[in-house]
């Protein structure tokens, strides 16, 4: 292994893995090094270049902490996490579809009634949100449903300077009830940017692209005998559709959300602004049932 | 740009940089993802493994600092850094080859004297090395010769807790004389292992690999109207010349250390050990004269 040059060092590295005590670590690695060579060989790659892209990934290390995950939001905006979703979880036809699951989950948020109000005040207009889960065409009863999204100005409560966990808005966790149903009172998403004081927005800024994802509210649907969903509720109409900066959009998570005019809401209540419904059927995935031995 | 597949997610992503202001910059964009995106498709890359490539770059990021650069050890231990600096440097058939920079070279380093002694009383057999830098076959006089090395034990003196830029040793400057002529006292070096205690250390354990480099001296070699030589002198016969770990070895780049019984070194002193001489030629490439307007 002496004299290499750019060409016969691959091979080199690659055999370097050949003690590895995991075929599959060392599958993904040959592949790994594969692509990274080539890369650096198609692009004729100089030693400034490498050098700027050694400190791209430094900075973006850097700037990674226990609430901002700066790799995940690079992975996001190269479309590496669109596509890893894509391809872990091909579904059939009338199942709703998997979308990518973001940075802004906390686990723990409340546990709530149904339609019960989990904006607790933040901006935007009022929105009710009527949803029915289903598979095979019969619902599921009891399954966990957990929500989170922006307010109508795009900001996730943890972006909030004094964010307490003790505190959390605009996410919340509710079960379905013997027909499949869960309800919410909640407001309008907004669109957002994605945050851009990190590496990932220097090289947004530098690409010539915008930073914003279109408005949507998440939903993880978990329910025994069925593959978890994933998924967002995207608004139709929104501006950004058709240029996610995450490339996440997918046709069949387009919420029909329609706009009402002030008067009573389906909680009952009157209300002296326009507000919002959105009436959705989720579909799972059921799981193939294991045989008995 | 909605219902991305694993597929056609590639080509909305490089449609993604239609707007970058820099060619060069998008060209490198678009082969990264074109590879990345590859990579992922040929792995199957699952959600779990996705993440903990995420976890591997943050930890990487988080252990990096001012005197640490672990994506630079990821670099030279995946054949990426000897790679690009193949392909930057092809040098005639008779000039001294480049390797590897290294991460142990600090810029400031004493200007001595030719015969001068730069271990200080460091450990390690006593070593005399006697240079001559020449280019077309002619000496190149006043030529700056930056030298650093690990010692008898296999230690930088940077990996010193105590160090100080104010007390380096196994590190300095000198210049050639007007026969080209440098030399300087030193102790010889040994192999050593880079780094271990980061994540390149795990990926070293998990894939079964060594983690030694074979001892060598480094040298970097600037004239005027010469390209600047970066390369090692490595120590002939040692062990891991077969299996360095960053994959820079070169067999022009093996110097011929000599051992020798005790008794009177080159500099006249009479030692009670044994010691040894390295006599070498470094060879550099004279760049093109710039044509007058």
């Amino acid at each position: 292994m002496r004299n290499l040059n750019e060409i016969n060092i691959t091979d080199a590295v690659l055999e370097s893995f050949a003690n590895t005590p995991s075929p599959r670590l060392e599958e993904i690695l040959a592949l790994l090094v594969r692509h990274l060579h080539d890369f650096a060989r198609e692009a004729k790659l100089t030693e400034a270049e490498w050098m700027e892209g050694i400190r791209f990934l430094t900075a973006t290390g850097h700037k990674s902490n226990d609430i901002r995950q700066e790799f995940i939001l690079l992975s996001d905006t190269l479309g590496l996490s669109q596509l890893v979703v894509a391809q872990n979880n091909s579904r059939p036809q009338d199942a709703t579809e998997q979308t990518v699951f973001g940075p802004f989950h906390v686990p723990g948020a409340p546990v709530l009634d149904a339609g019960a109000d989990m904006a607790a005040g933040r901006k935007g207009a009022p929105c009710f949100v009527d949803g029915t889960v289903t598979a095979g065409g019969v619902p599921v009863r009891n399954a966990v449903v957990d929500v989170w999204q922006a307010d109508g100005d795009g900001f996730y409560d943890v972006q909030d300077e004094k964010w307490s966990p003790d505190a959390m808005t605009l996410r919340a966790v509710f079960r379905t009830d013997a027909n499949g149903r869960f309800s919410f009172r909640t407001v309008l998403p907004a669109s957002y940017p994605i945050p851009t004081d990190g590496p990932v927005g220097d090289m947004l800024r530098a690409t010539g692209r915008h930073a914003m994802r279109p408005a949507h509210i998440h939903f993880m649907i978990v329910a025994g005998g069925h593959e978890t969903l994933i998924t967002h509720m995207f608004v139709d109409g929104d501006a950004y559709l058709e240029s996610d900066t995450v490339f996440g959009v997918r046709s069949s998570c387009i919420g029909n959300y329609i706009r009402h005019e002030p008067g009573q809401a389906p909680d009952g209540t009157k209300l002296n602004e326009p507000f919002y419904t959105l009436t959705q059927e989720f579909v799972l995935n059921p799981l193939p049932v294991p045989a008995h031995a």
